[in-house]
């Protein structure tokens, strides 16, 4: 039950239309290991500067998440973003973007990280996902995300990434944009082509849909009538999904178990956009995560009785 | 076991990236009926020129709809519009509407339409759709759609009208603008309030979602790769929706039967867009409806075994 995230430590300014926070703990790689903390032991594995104090440990640590492999650049300032959303909070303008120590991030693994069973790569340069990858070679599954900008710029190269990992954890906008097909169904299976045997399309309020060999499966995100904040919404549902895979180490992956990832992960994002960056994370509890999986369950059931149809 | 449909019949021109028609038959009504027809015995009301003939006539009364209260309009002209989709059949221009007959339609409802048990009020004027809800004094469920061009100049009046039927069926784009409200979830219950007690969110490829006193029901679309023409996918839906609870005469209208029939009108609409016009429909099984409503809980189904949380 070992899972090792690469990617961003940060400190995040977040306005909404109604309250703000100057200076928050982010990034990609923090939102992703206090959720899957829930599910498995998870090694968090990232570059930070001088500014990145006990208190920032502190929250990783206070939820069970092994820190050891965090990278403190001496003399450097953690990578610092600053972004508005909208009254419809669909809509987000990025304010200000210094990668600090981000910019020449070279992911060192311990040994301990490398032997992990569970992997995530999260939204970094594809070179240095792939290079990551190949010291993972115990990994029993491995997944990754990434963003427009290297779909663009390093397409080939994340391609290339994309063919050594067993799953691609996208939005849908992302998968027709790395494909150029704008059908999400015809996109995913010619991610599936390229090498990985799942695509996870995250949809945001609308929910996330999975494509497998076994065909594809669909879930509604979890109806929020309050969403606060909802940076970090799609690292908390990679958390999600690959800490319950991380949590059955040892068992087969089949399409049922990947299914019940999902609804961990809907599930793990539905809580993050609660309250600004993570403060929803620390102070959630397993019962409240039990309790929203089992909501996701009643909110997407229905009876497929047949009618006498008239044809 | 009686459903009336109120709205437009029409010619439409379609163009895609591949393919296009120069005139076929099409309109709200048109596209709900065919959809309806294979759950409950339909009557479809609204206004025909001369250049409707027997061959239109044709296509829904074999599909059994009962077109005895198609009205006429002497030296008149069938509604028209023309659309063309983009390769991504998200985006959609229109190229022409000519109104014609229906531009003075006053819907006029023999004895039995207005002795429906189900009642379908297709996209019209709010004042026009509100006349025909209190001739159909015996209706056990009323819905109604309408557009963004009556949410602008007739909102008071939609309001009114909304407040006289027990659902409503819109795209969550026009239940958002309707309530000024960016989050669905907030957005649906402000519908609620004005006095239905079902809404329904259309969310296009990525389902539909619907919202009761007993909470929110999801269901991801049917995922179709190879979409044709969607004109009049909406209102197949609702065809397939009204259907259901029109076969259900007499039952009570539980949540369980509602998600049912949300399951039909996905089922019905995922059809609709695989061909041009009322191609598909023409040629739709009840086999077929019913294996893809099966389908559809397979692709919806999670298992939400609880896991031992690290909490």
């Amino acid at each position: 039950m070992t899972l090792t995230v690469v990617g961003s430590i940060a400190f995040d300014a977040v306005e909404t239309e109604t309250d703000k926070r100057e200076r928050m703990l982010g990034g990609a790689a923090v939102h992703f290991s206090l959720a899957s903390s829930f599910l498995a032991e998870t090694r968090v594995i990232g570059p930070v500067g001088d500014d990145f104090g006990e208190e920032e440990y502190a929250v990783l640590r206070e939820r069970g998440v092994i820190t050891d492999d965090i990278e403190h650049v001496p003399g450097g300032k953690t990578f610092f973003w600053a972004g508005r959303y909208e009254r419809d909070v669909g809509i987000r303008h990025t304010l200000q973007t210094d990668l600090n120590v981000f910019e020449h991030f070279e992911p060192k693994l311990s040994e301990a990280s490398a032997a992990a069973d569970t992997l995530f790569l999260a939204n970094i340069q594809p070179d240095l996902q792939r290079a990551v990858r190949e010291q993972c070679t115990a990994a029993r599954f491995t997944a990754l995300d990434s963003m427009n900008l290297w779909i663009d710029i390093a397409h080939d190269s994340l391609l290339r990434t994309i063919a050594t990992v067993d799953c691609v954890i996208l939005n849908d906008g992302e998968i027709r944009q790395l494909t150029d097909e704008p059908n999400l169904v015809r996109a995913a299976r010619n991610v599936l082509e390229l090498g990985p045997r799942v695509v996870v399309a995250k949809q945001g309020e609308y929910g996330a849909a999975m494509y497998t060999e076994e065909g594809v499966f669909g879930l509604p995100a979890y109806p929020t009538a309050d969403v606060v904040d909802p940076t970090g919404a799609g690292d908390s549902f990679a958390g999600g999904f690959m800490g319950c895979v991380a949590a059955h180490e040892g068992e087969e992956l089949t399409d049922e178990l990947l299914r019940t990832a999902m609804a961990y992960g809907t599930a793990l994002a539905s809580f993050n956009v609660e309250a600004f960056g993570t403060e929803r994370m620390q102070t959630l509890t397993g019962d409240e995560i039990a309790g929203r999986v089992a909501e996701l369950e009643r909110i997407s059931r229905f009876d497929a009785a047949p009618l006498a149809l008239r044809a």
